[in-house]
């Protein structure tokens, strides 16, 4: 059974949400969407992995992508699909099958856009980064990447999401001396001097910085905390992980410098970080895209595969019909009428 | 080959240790010590498991018991023994083989002590508390432990220890909201809320209770931390294990008391405890034993098997030619002119 991209979108979500394709398990998912795009005669299609390319050559002036992601959280007993007055629920149906449908009924309606028009769909965008198909794909065959503005249709509620927000993971340790704990004068305890650490964390204010007219809401937290050798032994460490995630008027370099700023006097190392993205939207096809479609602009403060597309310079924002509150919840459910809403409005924009 | 009870204290001590006996495996070295009891007509001899005891049966009107475990820590590559000076090198060597030899030469030289024995020689120690020896002979046969005052050789460096210290072990549970870490300020972080918990300990000032003459310092101390969620979720629980070492001044009951006192306003959880053992010297038995082996007395404050005879109403202290501080460590030996010191005291008192 192949995809019917005539079919509404909201019934269009439904199919694609009843073929499951949890993160790494995409590929049947990925056959019938690039069975159905290679149907299109108006696009080219290239197939990398579990991630599906279409791309209109009509030498427009401009280039758009639209990104989305073929990928769910693991299953909750929450499929098949069902719809309940106007919500669609299951498994995907926010996050972020309902976008996927909005770029499939595109990919098929728009036979001559006004701008040439690039769809990603891509795999694994819900486990650790190595495996993300975005990425990948940015690595071997940036070409078909390339563009002047990137829609992303993450869940956002209808709204824009603009730009995202940095994040980065140190692990911040406190040191001490084991010694037997029936004779803890003669050790020094890592995890009561880990509690300095603690107070840096509860004194902190995180800022609210404004970048390209959006605020962000940055924010400093422990996430992890471990220490201890035996039950008996006073520790000789304790590690505290916080996660920064800072707004895009900060490089990573900016973050790590004021992290070891904060946390100075601890030994701090840098587990991973993954860089912010200005909202961008100063560029006229964000511009013109904004005031197409009419929806509300606000500040991404999650951390999204917008900041991929920044890093190869294409500007990108998040706009999709699911709703982010609901993603990876079992009672994940998107509003019908919106799904409609959001592929009227990327029409208004693109026809 | 079995153990020559006539060599002298120290070339036995070496014999024994050249018996590798590591926790679990000591049948071997049983086989050995119960031949050997077996050989003197002047015992009798009960064997459970891998633990013998060895009794007199003279009617005098005191009965002592002598006790010790056979079994080590793993070997460390610190096997066979070797003698470097005045000092006998290897594991087991202070903890405790030096303790076993004494009470195998005193068993084979006693044949008509001024008070009834008891040798106990027992598996276990080193282990988790539900395989040790004694535990078990106490519930099995409780019988054979009975006394007016027991020794345990455990290694004390020749000075006498009195009665132990108390353990326990809580868990102390900080609680918060998840959230998603972009959105920190949804959720509750509870590992910074377990600040708190890090602030008690920290400002707690352990007391030194006297008891029975004997000074005890207690103690307060995280042992572990743990917490956390994922890496980009703000973590509702994180706990503490705290450790309480406490005086014999306290029963299990009142160290539990203390801590929910201490940490009012945290979810406490009991993970495990061990009471304390009050001295015992003033029972005449122990006093002449300290008047006799003219031995220094000092408080315990670890937890050791003295506890268990403590609570079968048999008062004990440690005892020992081994010394505890090399007790564990790859470099474990003992001083050889202690272990026949610490034989001849004891002979002065039970001849």
């Amino acid at each position: 059974m192949g995809l019917d991209l005539s079919s509404d979108a909201a019934a269009l979500t439904a199919a694609l949400v009843d073929v499951a394709s949890v993160s790494g398990a995409e590929g049947h998912l990925a056959d019938l969407v690039e069975a159905a795009l290679r149907a299109l005669p108006h696009l080219t299609v290239d197939r990398d992995g579990d991630t599906i390319v279409a791309r209109t050559t009509l030498g427009r002036a401009e280039r758009i992508v639209l990104a989305g992601h073929l990928d769910t959280v693991p299953v909750n007993a929450n499929l098949p699909s069902r719809v309940e007055g106007s919500r669609l629920y299951g498994c995907g149906t926010s996050d972020m099958k309902s976008g996927v449908a909005v770029q499939l009924r595109l990919a098929a309606a728009l036979t001559a856009p006004s701008r040439d028009l690039t769809y990603v769909f891509y795999e694994c965008e819900e486990v650790e980064a190595e495996r993300n198909g975005l990425l990948r794909l940015a690595g071997r065959r940036p070409e078909l990447l390339a563009g002047d503005f990137a829609v992303l249709l993450e869940p956002t509620g209808g709204l824009i999401e603009g730009g995202c927000q940095g994040t980065m993971r140190v692990e911040v340790a406190a040191t001490g001396a084991r010694a037997h704990s029936a004779r803890a004068w003669m050790g020094a305890n890592a995890i009561h001097a880990a509690g300095g650490i603690l107070d840096v964390l509860r004194a902190y204010s995180p800022t609210r910085p404004v970048v390209d007219g959006l605020e962000y809401r940055e924010g400093l937290n422990a996430v992890f905390v471990r220490g201890g050798v035996a039950g008996n032994v006073i520790p000789d460490e304790c590690v505290v992980t916080v996660n920064y995630r800072f707004a895009p008027d900060k490089s990573v370099a900016d973050a790590e410098a004021h992290l070891r700023s904060v946390f100075s006097g601890y030994a701090v190392t840098v587990v991973d970080a993954a860089p912010a993205a200005r909202p961008g939207l100063t560029h006229p096809a964000a511009a013109a895209f904004v005031a197409a479609s009419g929806a509300e602009v606000r500040a991404k403060l999650g951390w999204t595969d917008v900041a991929r597309f920044a890093s190869l310079g294409v500007p990108a924002v998040n706009y999709g019909p699911g709703e982010p509150t609901l993603a990876h919840t079992q009672e994940e459910s998107v509003e019908i009428p919106l799904i409609g809403e959001c592929e009227r409005r990327l029409l208004a924009w693109l026809a």
